[in-house]
């Protein structure tokens, strides 16, 4: 069953998988996609090819309900791509869901996504008006047209040529029935890892996919690099010059968003999270008896602030396993039940205590202050909110989905305000220096949600957009 | 979930129906479409407007398995349309479920099909060259990719034009957030009927869907022409030249597809299978006790058999009401199962009797045979079977999906052949005059499947493909 | 998914089908059950053994959906009893599907049942006093717990000392780890028949089950009979004295209930309507233009008033096959609206013509008063309506569910009074004389329903309970 | 869909949940069963009440599966009792999910259970002898067969009576239209909780459920009472005589089952494995860099040992959120496979490092073995398991059902054995002394899985039957 509305163009949160040259692909692709599924968990598709046919499943939902009928060992062949999705309410509509499978005049193409890109609008516009037809709603269907497009088919080096004309936030894996690639914009803003396994190759969002799958970890496509993979082997090309100043990698991967083993960007998720934790720690110290994290989201921060203040860490909370991730389910209405459900107090841990409460991230506010005051009626003395990251002010335009400026407490608060909303002792944010000082190389990370300052200019358009957004 | 195999085109039988100006359109459609789910059980569809966007609801199956989780009642909007799909094995995929929606440069459109577009691959294959991508497999994408184009999108009468180019047998139904065309090729090959339900217009490939809803039948949309209602009202123009020669008429509507209760290019087809059963029995007399039909598809036929044989009729066959139309399934494997489950015998009927038996096709001949041996077994003296029609020796072009030369037995054998295959004591068809004498003016119909005879001229591609077809 | 009301002790109508001595019994009885499914659709079950254990899978709905997710292959076994089940609204209930499978003392029991027992209550209120919980709010469940009981276990010819227990309408198929049982009640009031599958026997409430597996049909299980099946061979023996008047074989099943392919009490069911249509057309003859069936209730009468009055048949009303048997489904609210989806009108065939329209029964009027209305709608000049039975005025306290006195229309109400309320021309229906004439032996069928005098006693609590159903 | 084999009585661990005197009682069922999921995850069942009838729901697997068709909201009343339920492989029958609903002499009941009776076989005996019939295979239903037995029930304090026939562990949920009655067997094997709601009883197997429905704790419902809540208000009364010498209660609940905000038999879970981690470093010592806890079985207890050893802890394992808690699934096979997707390793926090892993149990090996070596292969210099409570060596016969001997390692396989097999540096046990210390009053736990000495008696029978279990 799919509805269309149509009505507005999402910018998604998704996960990446691709096989090449390993018998049984769609399995692996199923086995790391699981791994990736916390980068999206509103539908997921594969394709997959023997060189003949492109073959796919895709539907809504999580990777097991989506096969549950037509399970992955239904899609013959040796290579494929895999997408987890994750959207917004309004845009999780059936025909969304990627890979994007159409035939071109040279045959048949696969397509999946991550990113947002930011002249989406403008090219479908153009290629609309030139008579394309758009059968979704996604930013990544514009790529598939330009492909298409005669003066870039008929080049040498057509998919490099159609990459270039995308701005904004992306990386891509595409395959035809005989090939596979795998490209990231030119600011790097979304991760893509290559990994070997045998002799074949394998393209995953995070490196935990290609742990696994059991691959090796070779190393992160390059920003503006386009691999290719095909029955001749792998070859690499640029899409464009290099990029003049400083990258644009999301700082929100390693913050929030990556899975802690993941290597991302070049650097472990665990250990930078340990940082800002530590770092935390020192810019914000509070005299308390206790500090525990957010499960699991602030498990790696409270460790880290526990071992740069000395005070000793305990799991007030108690998650319980049968509830999915809050931040990412797709109803408002839905996050507001579900948060009852989903963590537990430890009366014995925080009675008569001053507690240390640390998180990577407040939202909207509404789920943390419900959470200060059940550990206030289970004995709590004093709650201290730690944040292992400054607050989030500004829109992102690079495809993470954060809730509109109305939603999000911090846009329009300051911390004071906040903390009283809240109704904590105290709140502290980590500052952005503390965030940027855990990282090798600070400059090459996009801050934009933190600072207002993103790598690549930013139009009057999507600002504008975005105030709009419902 | 979805699979995407993109190896042929198949051509479709379907049933379209759509409805503007009337609130709640969406389960008018539904209710309409029930009356139509004979024209197809594969998928299903229905998309709406209330002026702002388009909504749809699509799946495989049957209406009320489509329909099970979203219902009807969730599609806002006072216009809409709905189709009902048929389709070969290796076509049934759920991309291909109709109504297909698109934005373009100018909004939102969505589109519903029955026929057989005969340079749709010669059209598919230009707009892939000049860049378009498809994503279904179905003849009649295409058609949006011209309404699309600029050279048709900028002119007057874009949709006219757009038709224009179209060849082969087809009924559209055509929609905008605003308004709702109906048209049919020049040929008439497929039915499509105008309504009035109220204040407003109700489309459908068969009038029996207008009696179902309650709407008054006003006349067929003409060869040719293509009917717009919108806010401002109904308007009719003509998007070619009338046809020379006569009209191309299905004659298949009216010997097997339609309902007998519709009335089809003017004509009704209960009527019209009463006087073929009488001219069979003039044709084709036969000593015997009694006339039994092949329920419910040679009801008809039989009874003019018996009024006009003066053999009493009577039911030696008892139909099992909980499985679906042989015909129409799509497995091989499931029909040859099913047979036996279908049809039952009242072996006090047929004992010692000479029956003769009259249905409307023979399509392999096994099941047939079957059914013949099963009525020797309970006891039948002489078994003689009567078909309504001309044997089928030729492929049709235009709509209907016909199996392959090889499965069709009377693509390669004689009638005494297929008799002594079947086992009957006598088998006779209808000659072609005695069917064509069933009709008003007989020389507007299309009698290919019977003679090979086209109405318009069949090029070598198409024959080749057929035989080609797995 | 199961829900417990315990709130009436309901009639049902059902369908029995076993098989011993048969490899891959599941199978068979689910082909069985598949002919017997107009018995009852509101759930289905098997049970089965290989001589070891009993394994059974049941559920709520149709056949095929209840055997979707574990196939009947999936039941081991060279033994087996099945059960298809109707039921009223408010019993419809998963608890109560059948076979009831319990453990006794001496190991594991299966059991179905098709009827009513009229001392059932009573009973239950026996073993409740002595201890005997129940699970489920069936009739049924009380013959598992007389066969449990010491009283008769320890005896020889326990079951039949069990059966010996049982007042009212029964057809039992009971089952043990290495034996199938098949009884009926002294008064033979439900059907059930023995057939021969090569070296096996099968059990099958119509003979039109024992086709469809492909069995020779035997004989009848005899009134007060028990017939037992195990290793050792095939026993018969009987558990009461014969009925000393006559016997009380369901009349109905001939009229409405049973498929016209099968033997029942020792007669062909489509002959007996063939022989009511026509003497219908004697004793109401009328001066008309077209007999029409409604089908395909209605279509042996009709054929068989044509017959004997000499006035033509015509289809006027065409079935929608993706429709189930309206009588048979559980809700009113469903009734109500599937009416119109069942039945179109074939307006040619009815235009300016006096029309008989024939059918074998009249519930509650409200359907026939729209049908009769359509039918003028369409342009009938004149319409007679014909029923090939008597007016069904009294309660069935053996196995056919009637609604309620309240809902059916004959109850109360004067043939001119129902006449008018369903704006016929005329009215009339099949006299009681008239019915029973086309039996050999009509003394052995109870006519209760009719008549009011039923084969035995009726207690007053049995009346009250049926006059405060609900 | 059902099946029934009958082929064990299987031992079950399950959670239950109660509420009296508060409106919309199903719903919180519902929420207080979610806080219990972890305790079954094989089936699930509720039954109400509003008075006058009991409805229920139940259904094989988790809460939201069972009520995603018919929500809470669809089962009326003010009172009621839910389960979920976790069962072996062979006995997860869809018969067995419990409440199980009958009806006796006086009316409806509704019971529910936790624990094993270890006279059920004998009572069913002695019952079925006398008649009775079993529709299930779990020990539960004996109770309702004894309630309904005339010689207890025409008694005053029958329940009591009847309770007083059971031996073994049990906690049970009783139900009348009326009432909800709370029991637990003398010994206390398993705990049971009353919290308040309002005016409203809420009886809770962990009060973590009490907590989330925001119940207040008042007190354990005591070995040997039963508690009775109706209209009238909450009496209490004993069943039988105190038990002279110590309780029985299950020592793993606390080291494994319960969740560790719940207190269980007066004492808080999570401080309880606080304790035994902090023990377990001061009796196994070893020389290394980190410790890291099996997440998240053994976090607390990899707390408490990282607190007494002063070895940091650090997180090296991060769980997928995606899958289910694998030591309660039910097929090996699942088992075997979903261990990889479980748990993955980060490489950065165990590269060179010397590791403490801790966790409370190892049952086969096989899975501990694996991770191991995948620490291994990630870079760990020294593994050091170290494993919370003592080697599980003997059999439960009360509602603890642990693989059997030939499954479990330590059953057959000394401490150093088992450390050869999963390749450790070194591996140490809690010894029982120091799992005992963590209790107030040890001496009322039942440590037979651990020591073989049992709180009762354990007769022949039942060992045998453990060895005999598949």
């Amino acid at each position: 069953m799919k509805e269309h509305l149509f009505a507005d163009h999402p910018r998604e949160h998704c996960g990446l998988f691709s096989v090449f040259g390993v018998p049984g692909a769609a399995q692996l692709i199923y086995t790391g996609l699981f791994a990736l599924q916390h980068r999206g968990q509103e539908g997921a598709g594969i394709a997959t090819s023997a060189g003949a046919k492109v073959h796919s499943t895709k539907g809504e939902g999580l990777l097991n309900e989506v096969f549950t009928v037509r399970p992955p060992t239904a899609l013959p062949g040796h290579l494929g791509i895999g997408h987890v999705r994750y959207s917004t309410t309004g845009s999780s509509r059936p025909q969304n869901v990627q890979p994007i499978v159409c035939e071109c005049s040279d045959g048949l193409w696969a397509l999946a996504h991550n990113g947002n890109l930011t002249n989406a609008k403008r090219l479908r516009h153009i290629y609309q008006d030139s008579g394309a037809i758009f059968q979704t709603s996604t930013d990544s269907e514009i790529l598939m047209h330009i492909i298409a497009d005669p003066q870039y088919r008929t080049r040498t080096r057509r998919v490099e040529r159609a990459l270039s004309e995308l701005e904004g936030a992306f990386a891509f894996l595409i395959m035809t029935k005989h090939s596979v690639m795998a490209t990231r914009d030119r600011f790097g803003f979304r991760p893509l890892s290559i990994g070997r396994l045998g002799q074949g190759y394998v393209f995953a969002s995070e490196t935990c996919a290609l742990d696994q799958v059991g691959a090796t970890f070779e190393r992160d496509v390059l920003p503006g690099e386009l691999v290719v993979v095909d029955e001749k082997g792998i070859r690499s090309s640029t899409f464009c010059e290099p990029v003049a100043g400083p990258l644009g990698q999301c700082i929100f991967e390693h913050v929030y968003f990556a899975r802690p083993d993941s290597i991302v960007f070049g650097q472990n998720v665990h250990e930078t999270r340990i940082k800002l934790g530590r770092q935390l720690a020192r810019e914000h110290p509070v005299a308390a008896d206790l500090v525990m994290p957010v499960p699991d989201s602030g498990n790696e921060a409270a460790l880290g602030f526990s071992q740069a203040s000395g005070i000793p860490m305990d799991y007030g909370f108690i998650r319980n396993h049968y509830i999915g991730r809050t931040f990412i389910m797709p109803e408002m209405a839905q996050r507001q039940d579900s948060i009852d459900l989903k963590l537990a107090i430890v009366p014995g841990v925080v009675r008569d205590q001053r507690v240390v409460v640390v998180d990577d991230s407040i939202v909207r506010g509404s789920t943390c202050k419900r959470r200060i005051a059940a550990l206030r009626r289970a004995g709590a003395k004093e709650v201290h909110m730690r944040v292992s990251c400054p607050p989030v002010r500004h829109p992102c335009f690079f495809g993470i989905d954060f809730p509109s400026s109305g939603e999000l407490i911090a846009a329009g608060h300051s911390v004071p305000e906040i903390r009283d909303y809240i109704q904590a002792d105290s709140l502290a944010y980590l500052s952005l220096e503390g965030l940027l000082g855990a990282f090798e190389q600070p400059g090459d990370f996009c801050t934009g949600c933190y600072s207002g300052k993103y790598p690549v200019a930013v139009t009057e358009e999507h600002s504008k957009q975005d105030l709009e957004k419902t």
